[in-house]
């Protein structure tokens, strides 16, 4: 299979606030790293990313947003002392929704969480990310054969103008848009990363061109908490086209099969041109940040459960934190697509 | 003037995420051992408080909320490694509001900072706080002579239902609502601090009781960021009795006794029976977290203005964050009560 990867990564070493201690981000440069080496023992062909193209990455996010990623690490290191660009206060519930002037401000409004920060690297690390998914998209218009794309850092909770949950550019939200961009009537995005993704769920939460498709941890019980529930159905010509698939803390790989299934019917009856995976592997059983049962040889599973709905393919990577484990399973994952 | 303080405050010792580094908070155990120390040097008498009143807290605050408050760190304690309980993500702009079961979630949702922890020794602090507010309201009725509340932590950035800013339960919110309980009609809350008190205004949004009067830099530049602006003036019943008077970073002394002068006048029209100085002193030029240039003098000037205001006055200790000047202040200002 065609791998779309970079370098341009690993400047990227973010820190982040992990239940009251603040330390250096889970989603780290050794991540995108072993999943290289994973997929380069496994054989398939490696190729850089075309230029980043702005102009798309601006169809998905507004320009306000594109320029203060652009610029936040500059105006950071120019007042600020602190390794890493953050905000320590959030548009909360009950607080107006007007922008601030302050750059501190600014990364509150910009952001949700306090586990992603702004860092030196970021820039470069995100436009390459958004770059891969998007020469992923348009390799696979090219050839019709499923392509993948190491994005780093992922994408899938970020929104229109937030960053959050280690995301800042939607690339799985960005080679949707450049398929359609390209000809594709309607793009499903199928969700399988651990956690909701809340960003690419309210990016085309009003759209009916993108349908959104998560199985994930429960938020009552799991980050991102505020969003990724049953009845987050879409608004106006979106309704209908986003179905979340919660499910408890601990379910086993039975439950998480029948979601599957659940996911993959809704999408094959949805007369959808071509799908993008958002794969997280943190499904996984060993994996530090999940609480599911899947094992390695289940991805394989899911990637073929996948195929079998027959849509030209492109497949993003999102999370995963399992170490060595976390290239076996991207791996094991391609080999069934 | 009679001062009611409590030793409690001192087993409360928070961390701050402060421009991307965490620290013990600035808000420390030091602050108010300093006051205390200062106000015995002027000779002002010294009270502890009457136990806390926790259905007046509860008049205040939602149940949900202090039930949580009261059992955060033992829940925490049991799961975490942590030193403060926090969470690292918030509801901000386009998340659902629905309250998560999940603890680090609740802590989100129950919260719009990370400036903000909950330690072992936070409630009994918090509770201690929220007592000597109760203590001093009820001492003003029974003498009609001024009182000063020397609560640590403070309370006028907290909710209903969130903390953050330093705050956890709002006191002189809570020391509004037993002047009304015990037969004023109306309580103004004039609150000095340099920064927004926005859990006060949001508290008494939509009440036409309690008349809520700030004097803050411009929250476009300044925390709180999300709340603080001219255009809020209350809604429903409330409308008209929230006034915001920002100021711009760096605001010199002549226009912060010109937003006084709006303040007082403000107040003067509006009919109380009583008045509640949320007194920060962070507007002090020598203050490490404010901009502004009033001098140790100038709070003696502030504290005559509002005293000329004719009204029964309690006094509560909000920030103030300027090491030894900061008693200094706070002992000046008492001086021209």
């Amino acid at each position: 299979m065609l791998v779309v990867a970079s370098d341009a990564h690993r400047a990227h070493v973010s820190l982040e606030i992990h239940n009251g201690i603040m330390s250096e981000s889970h989603e780290s440069p050794e991540r995108a790293d072993g999943i290289a080496a994973a997929l380069a023992v496994a054989g398939h062909e490696m190729v850089v990313p075309e230029a980043v193209d702005l102009d798309l990455v601006r169809s998905v996010h507004t320009t306000e947003y594109v320029d203060f990623l652009s610029t936040a690490w500059e105006r950071w290191s120019e007042r600020e002392t602190g390794p890493a660009a953050m905000s320590f206060m959030w548009p909360a519930r009950g607080f107006g929704d007007a922008r601030p002037d302050d750059l501190i401000g600014q990364l509150g409004y910009h952001s949700f969480a306090a586990d992603t920060t702004i860092v030196p690297g970021t820039w470069e690390a995100i436009t390459a990310a958004a770059a891969i998914a998007t020469t992923a998209a348009d390799r696979l218009l090219d050839t019709r054969a499923t392509t993948y794309g190491l994005c780093r850092p992922p994408g899938h909770h970020a929104s229109t103008d937030q960053f959050g949950g280690y995301c800042y550019l939607n690339n799985a939200g960005i080679a949707a848009q450049r398929l359609l961009d390209r000809g594709a009537q309607r793009v499903a995005i199928i969700d399988v990363d651990y956690h909701h993704g809340n960003g690419t769920q309210s990016i085309f939460y009003d759209r009916s061109d993108v349908v959104f498709v998560s199985i994930h941890a429960d938020p009552r019980e799991e980050f991102p908490w505020f969003a990724g529930h049953a009845d987050e159905v879409g608004v106006g010509p979106g309704e209908g086209w986003n179905l979340n698939v919660p499910l408890p803390r601990g379910a086993d790989r039975a439950r998480w099969f029948d979601a599957l299934d659940t996911a993959a019917g809704y999408l094959d009856r949805s007369e959808v041109d071509a799908i993008v995976v958002s794969l997280g592997v943190d499904a996984y059983v060993g994996d530090p940040l999940g609480t599911f049962e899947l094992t390695t040889d289940d991805f394989t599973v899911v990637a073929q459960r996948i195929a079998a709905l027959d849509r030209p393919t492109v497949v993003i990577q999102e999370g995963g934190y399992a170490g060595e484990a976390l290239g076996v399973n991207v791996a094991a994952f391609l080999a069934g697509c």
